[in-house]
């Protein structure tokens, strides 16, 4: 299934900063950065609840928030993308 | 329907800041702000095309970039939320 992660981590300390990164670092891990803090991760129920535990152990629920929108298996009907960058094919495949 | 609405603008410049801020200043007129550069508005087609032909005349699409994820009805199943911030229901009352 693919699954949408947003998020906003509060840069305003280093300790902020350093949740930024590693949130995006996770992120990459499993899935496709289509903007700065969008990633577009095509998962299983079990890739999903071990990325959703991981980034929960990063991120401060005080001051970060995560978003996961579940797009289901006809994603690709449901995602327009206007302007800059490619926009990619998770199965593999770029589409330019 | 629900249109998720992300954008990543270019603030590397003045002029990028400014649109930055048109950008959020439209979109805040068809929807909740639920993160940083992420806006959930339910929209019909009408206000989604209306929506869509503003911000596209507001970014500079060679250094910005918009993404448009259609949520459908049954939105509400498809949403979940870790961290900070409310969590809106666009249809009016505050699920806190």
């Amino acid at each position: 299934m693919m699954v949408l992660i947003t998020y906003d981590v509060s840069t305003e300390t280093e300790g902020g900063k350093r949740r930024l990164q590693k949130v995006a670092k996770q992120c990459v891990n499993y899935g496709q950065r289509v903007q700065n803090s969008v990633f577009e991760c095509l998962l299983d129920p079990a890739q999903f609840a071990e990325l959703k535990s991981r980034l929960e152990k990063i991120v401060n629920p005080e001051t970060d928030s995560l978003r996961y929108y579940f797009l289901g298996n006809n994603y690709k009907n449901r995602i327009e993308h206007y302007g800059a960058k490619k926009t990619y094919d998770p199965e593999g495949i770029l589409i330019i």
